[in-house]
């Protein structure tokens, strides 16, 4: 489906018209990690998904962004100064050209309080705290749902790292995506962990929307899909609201494992599984049998996510002794 | 769906009524491997499909059976006794009571020519080499597709092991399975091999039946697998007819890993795959990308058969040491 519009003419027509800039804005993100998942667009240009989505955002864990008018773009992750012909420097430039005026340059300072090596995706909390530095540096006072629907614009995902806590992303059904945006569901429990199991930190061999559409045009399973979010999302919502954990964690390991299904399906089979990762879920599944409230989710790659309580980490770290344990309702 | 009838008044009213046993009877019949897999029962007591598959049979790889009257029941599988409380025992001798007067009693002595470690199923080929012998037992002459219903009673994929070579089991219609049985498709091509790498012989936690039922009630992707057999299986009849060796074995292996992602969609998880099991199926990938034509299957296990061309043998026992390679084109 193509839109009429495209998302400049979109963002010139819903943003305040100030572009006066202040010397400085720094903003923080969170990353975050869907419970019930997106996968799959039903438009590329607006980012639009085929269903909706439920997240947690990571609490301390993610982007601070610092931007500044300069004289020429330039962008440094981590003190490292990246190329202009560095993929992701053009990506997040090609993104801001959408929030700033032509001849507008900046000098874009971005930190990640995630561990690079934790394979935890950045691109989320990157794009929404860029969303958030704009929105300070021109001194706009933007809603929740404007700043989700200028951060999806950047990288899908990223609409729901504007906010802390559960988020559920709205699938919607406009074709410039004015009802596509995130809202937060509920604040992060205070006993919830995830802990990070880290297969692989290395770039992955199919990137996540070459993935998405190849799965999208190849996987007969992939028709499927729509009904596993329809029953799904609800679920998790419901988990949520009611603080039933076991409820959210089988729903949100079914619903990760789906999404995987889909991609085996594929062809050429996009197959992001290490065997760490298939040990690993049998070590859930073991631990889970003998007792332990532990469910595994995994994003498009390799690395495994243990959702679990925080009474049971000590068990969990026995098994695992190299999972990083991340607090999602911990303040930055 | 219920049938009307009983296994065993259907076979009452199909066979011949001689039932006068010679001394004894020996039959073999092969172990058979699947390109478009059988997943999911339409109807339990007569083992009938979901949908149609279509396998190669294993050439001299199957199992020897001789059957003759005794005093009492009694099973030797390997040269070693069966207790009747075994499961294989009552299994089998459930299965002969639908072909056998009551009162009649057997001593059934069964050889399997695949190696046991190698993980291949061996009920498909010991049902069907259990309708062979008890045919010849009774001076029955049975044409195939009475063959391969009788077969079919014992065990699904039995049905397609009374023939050699390439074979087609029909899904039919019908409530008592009668135009539910296999058919030949061709014989084996002289230059194919399947090469089967033994992740584990141990018996699986979940059996085949138990693994397609928590696959049919619970994996919401398990609804899109009719479409796929009805994609792959005129793919793969075609290519069987056309020599297309690599139609084929591409077509073998989406559908066998889309089989596994409906498995692993259902909760509690089917997840039959090992740490071996991945890193065989990315080393598969890499081969082909490096130029070789060898493409993967997997049954309801971990184990991995390699389909290629006889002349890639050499090129894959370098990355696969342990590989056995079988010859589905060799007579017993």
């Amino acid at each position: 489906m193509s839109s009429a519009i495209s998302p400049a003419a979109w963002v010139a027509a819903h943003l305040p018209a100030s572009r006066s800039p202040r010397d400085a804005a720094e903003a923080y993100a969170p990353a975050n990690i869907a419970l019930c998942k997106y996968w799959g667009k039903r438009e590329e240009s607006f980012k639009l998904p085929l269903t909706g989505s439920l997240s947690i955002s990571m609490g301390a864990l993610g982007t601070r962004m610092r931007i500044a008018p300069a004289a020429a773009d330039s962008l440094r992750i981590n003190g490292a100064d990246l190329s202009p012909r560095d993929k992701a420097f053009q990506r997040l430039f090609a993104f801001l050209d959408l929030l700033r005026p032509a001849g507008q340059a900046f000098c874009v300072d971005s930190t990640n309080t995630l561990p690079m090596a934790a394979g935890l995706a950045s691109s989320a909390s990157a794009f929404a705290a860029a969303v958030l530095a704009v929105e300070k540096l021109y001194g706009w006072v933007l809603d929740g749902p404007t700043r989700s629907r200028l951060a999806r614009l950047g990288s899908g995902s990223a609409c729901r790292s504007v906010y802390e806590g559960f988020v559920e992303w709205h699938a919607g059904i406009e074709p410039d995506g004015g009802d596509s945006f995130a809202e937060p569901v509920a604040p992060a429990w205070p006993e919830l962990r995830v802990g990070v199991l880290t297969v692989s930190a290395a770039p992955k061999a199919v990137g996540s929307s070459e993935g998405m559409k190849r799965t999208a045009d190849t996987s007969r399973l992939y028709r499927a899909w729509p009904e596993q979010v329809a029953r799904d999302l609800p679920k998790i919502r419901r988990a949520v609201l009611e603080h039933d954990f076991d409820t959210l964690g089988a729903t949100a390991e079914q619903n990760a494992l789906a999404m995987h299904a889909t991609m085996i399906a594929a062809w050429p089979p996009v197959l992001y599984w290490q065997p760490e990762t298939v040990a690993a879920l049998h070590q859930v599944h073991a631990l889970r049998a003998g007792g332990i409230s532990v469910y595994a989710t995994l994003d498009a790659g390799p690395n495994v996510k243990l959702l679990h309580p925080a009474g049971d980490t000590p068990a969990l770290l026995e098994t695992f002794p190299a999972m990083r344990v991340i607090d999602p309702s911990a303040a930055l």
